[in-house]
């Protein structure tokens, strides 16, 4: 089974090499499509079991057609010296994404209106995007802005926007069970670390823990490009979505801040208590937000006419952080720590879905006799088996089909975990059947 | 339609206009029957189109019978000089509403024990009747009373109390449904500014406004004596309640204080819902005030064979004000800028109950491509157009045939103003239907 | 009918007969078993018409088993110059419930693993039993065990432990109606004031007062011992438990603090709501806590298969003052006023839930005239007056055939015993109907 959140043995060792992995993605330079994605994923098949699917540009996924395929080589503004004073090899996030080509030579004047800077973090490098109105830019420092000198620019965009693919991964473990729990991650960021890679690398990490565990559950990870790569994975798999009976989205799981959780639509749904359950046991700071139709691809899978039970984890919402969206967002900013944390509280909440199951006492009129089964405690008593005698009470009182083990350590308010150890012993003592 | 409530061009003017007409009504001696209630309907069918009913003494409503009709010529009390230190004319809450006719003369011990004052008060003339006690009575100042020496007092009360007729009135405005809003207003208070005359007015404005307007709904406006006339008037039109879809009642509204609204007894109906949407997003102070059977002609609407969706909007609710029943609400107590700001609100009410509907939206499968309708903002957007795509992104998540406009403004924060115009851009895209 | 709480004319002088009572029962070495419960029982059968059961040793009920009956007539340790210097005559709290007999001589080395002491209340002597493990022990005040030298001590337990029976009370009192009220106390521990006393004599005095006034329910006392005694009684009784509407479990009524209630598994069954409007009104402190399945025998009353609506009333819960278990719930420990008190709330439970009934207002369509009947004041009315029609007024707006007197009261905020007044006013006038 999934290790206990306070027993997952290798949370640092798992952050260390999840941050190595981030490290080795960092540099390539992804987008919604492209030979990027191709790159990322192909370096993920050495870590899991990946299958790789590739959907022709101009395919129909509901209201969205799949785009053209951007690849990118080369990009630069050179001065009139020949210095290239932007360098798309230094930083992809110079590049407006999905730009179209460009060779021209202009003045600083004509140049201006395609140049993005933030003014308000004069040092950083905007992330930005134009993927469905055809136009081309480059993002740059504020400070490097006000360095231009009037000059005689070249300026070259090597990139094509032509027929091609979308691209993304799916890994599947088989279950006990057909119905499955759906986790996803997008990797249509470029050089981003935590608004990408961060949640790329939990996911992985994820699929490696549970290859090595029993599972209850079949598990579908998707990694997915942003927004159209979702549309399209529903779109093509429209017919086995019932299968899915929780869900997670990972974004951002890799600064320094507390967990957040967002919820599913239903607002209710065993992801969003699980989740609650928790965080609420761990001791630790955290955030819970209602569901919003803002975000990452739980707006997809959220949306009224799919409605899957999906919530969205991370640690710094979107937005919410300066370094979002720049070139500050950064491996310095992922902390191994961090994803460790992540990684182990997406275990944790797993492990409270696969073995939540709603169990009937057999033994309903009164107490059972506990003492004669040696499950009660002698006069001399520890807290510890007062602790353990309470959450077998607990769970007979409310083992009466109508209750499920989370809703029992909620009402009960004992930690989940404890809830489940003590089912375990009633079921060994034919005390509950499910 | 009717005009959003910032944008009510005219809400000073309108207070101005308000207080004009009140000070019109003001000398009138109303009482629940009688030539006062005649005059003040028929100086408001100078402004509006309004219906006169009159329903004969003894006419039995429910578990009352309409009460004989009172009118009252004159009223004093002469001190034996021939001087009159109670006097009608002054001030027609000097007499004790529904006093029979008196003529007599008396000593001050045998006069004072018809004598009503405010001791905590002494300065201001209290409002009383007695409506279904045969009696008679003065009221006057605390100060006034003190100053009553002994002497032989001529006692005269020139009133008539006889079959006659209750009379009350009722404007209809045909809408595009015949299902209606019921908008009601008492008119049994003599010489009182916000204890009556304010409800008169605003309602008198309301229909103004909404005769120059297209209407969804129906509007039948009441102008009922207190108690009596409302239950009159539901006697006599049982048969037609059902058309009725939401209700207010108007009382209190034009005094300075912050906006009060009590819910109908259903507590949750769609009026309660707009009203407190409404306020919540008015930046405004305000108070909601659970129903309550005690007040004003809600009590009849909302009792429970009849149970009404009716809800009462005051700004200081009856009792609350010191001057309340007394001569200090008089017309310096009403405040123009309440007055429009009261009629503003009732607007910005009836606003949401006449646009509120529940859509469908048409793609409901991940998220429609809005960026290809021109409903997306581009990489510069500003603040502006992210709220109005947040609205989009709402209304779309949420119009499953199962959230009105309101749920979804209650449910998102978002401003129902702004959830309309979103809903709106989606319907002329073909992307809502209802 | 029962005593309204503020006039329950003898609360003090029943605090200091209940008080006398308990100081009657103290002595008396009670246990699960045996001849301490019989004598307790039949000195009860002085003051109340009381039928003592006794169940066989052996018999089945549920899963337990009725144990072995226990009695002792003495016990100590004496010293080597036969001095006792632990002595059962002077306290039977001294030896550990159900020791099996012993007879021998040992040095402090072998008695000190049967010596039982309280380290941190070194002069308390703690209260142990040993139901269903075979042993024996002393109960000492720490100091005491400190005194001890090494000596050859002689060590005599004089108890059986036989074939026998399980000893309960029960007190039926025949009310109007076959449902029933259960009323339920421990009766197993030996000389503990609060811990058991207080909840005998307060349901005693509870039989005392009940016996003397008409009961539309039927009253069913039971003096049990804990955990067996209930899941004996239930066991022997199941096939009319669907009779019980209410129920009270009794224990520590008789201390100092402030009442607490403990709701019953159902969590908002009307027994739970009587206790909590009783309370609200009460003006004093109080306490009231969610259902646990922990503490007397409303574990078993609650328990899933049996799901009585049993709540628990105590003062100080158990366990949270450090009398407890110990030499120190004594009879000082045990305040005439709070028995009287305990006595009081009890009583005023009772009488709503024997008021409490849904009535139907037979004039719902608009209010009744109250004026009419003499139930509306005239223009000088006073605070009571009002307070009496605002309650008249809740009760005709709420009796719609969903809401009882409770209900009323409870939404109203009016005290319970204020709309009792109002609605019995009501149905004297024919305005209401059950």
């Amino acid at each position: 089974m999934i290790d206990a959140p306070g027993t997952f043995s290798n949370a640092a060792a798992a952050g260390e090499a999840m941050h190595a992995l981030a490290t080795e993605l960092y540099p390539i330079c992804r987008s919604i499509t492209g030979n990027g994605v191709r790159e990322t994923l192909r370096r993920l098949q050495a870590y899991i079991p990946l299958t790789v699917h590739e959907v022709p540009s101009g395919t129909q996924v509901f209201d969205w057609t799949v785009p053209r395929e951007w690849n990118i080589t080369d990009a630069y503004v050179k001065n009139s010296a020949g210095v290239r004073v932007i360098d798309f090899s230094e930083c992809n996030l110079h590049v407006l994404g999905y730009s179209v080509p460009v060779r021209a030579r202009m003045s600083l004047a004509e140049l201006r209106p395609h140049l993005i800077t933030l003014p308000e973090q004069a040092d950083a490098i905007p992330y930005r995007t134009s993927y469905y109105n055809e136009t081309w830019g480059f993002c740059l420092t504020h400070k490097q802005l006000a360095s231009l000198p009037e000059d005689d620019y070249e300026v070259c965009i090597d990139s094509s926007l032509t027929d091609g693919h979308l691209t993304y991964g799916e890994c599947y473990l088989q279950g006990d069970a057909t119905e499955e729990v759906l986790i996803s991650a997008h990797v249509c960021h470029p050089s981003l670390a935590n608004d990408n890679l961060s949640g790329i690398v939990v996911a992985t990490f994820l699929i490696r823990h549970l290859l090595t565990v029993p599972r209850r559950y079949s598990y579908r990870f998707l990694f997915v490009p942003g927004t159209i790569g979702s549309i399209t994975w529903l779109a093509l798999n429209e017919a086995h979505l019932s299968r899915i009976r929780h869900g997670l989205v990972l974004a951002n799981v890799g600064d320094a801040g507390a967990l957040t959780y967002k919820k599913s639509r239903h607002g209710n749904a065993d992801v969003d208590r699980a989740a609650l359950n928790t965080l609420r046991s761990s001791g630790n700071e955290y955030d819970v937000r209602p569901f919003t139709p803002y975000g990452y691809d739980e707006r997809q899978f959220c949306s009224p006419g799919i409605n899957l039970p999906v919530g969205c984890i991370s640690r710094t919402p979107h937005g919410e952080f300066p370094e979002y969206h720049t070139s500050r967002d950064d491996l310095a900013f992922l902390k191994p720590g961090a994803l460790g944390d992540s990684l182990a509280f997406c275990l944790a909440v797993l492990r409270v879905l696969e073995g939540n199951r709603v169990y009937v006492n057999q033994n309903p009129k009164c107490e059972p006799h506990l003492g004669r089964r040696g499950l009660y405690r002698g006069f001399g008593g520890s807290m510890d088996s007062k602790a353990r005698e309470m959450a077998l009470l607990w769970t007979l009182n409310l083992a009466d089909g109508q209750h499920s083990l989370l809703d029992i350590s909620d009402q009960s308010g004992i930690p989940y975990d404890t809830v489940k150890v003590a089912a375990d012993a009633l079921l060994e003592h034919g005390l509950l059947k499910e």
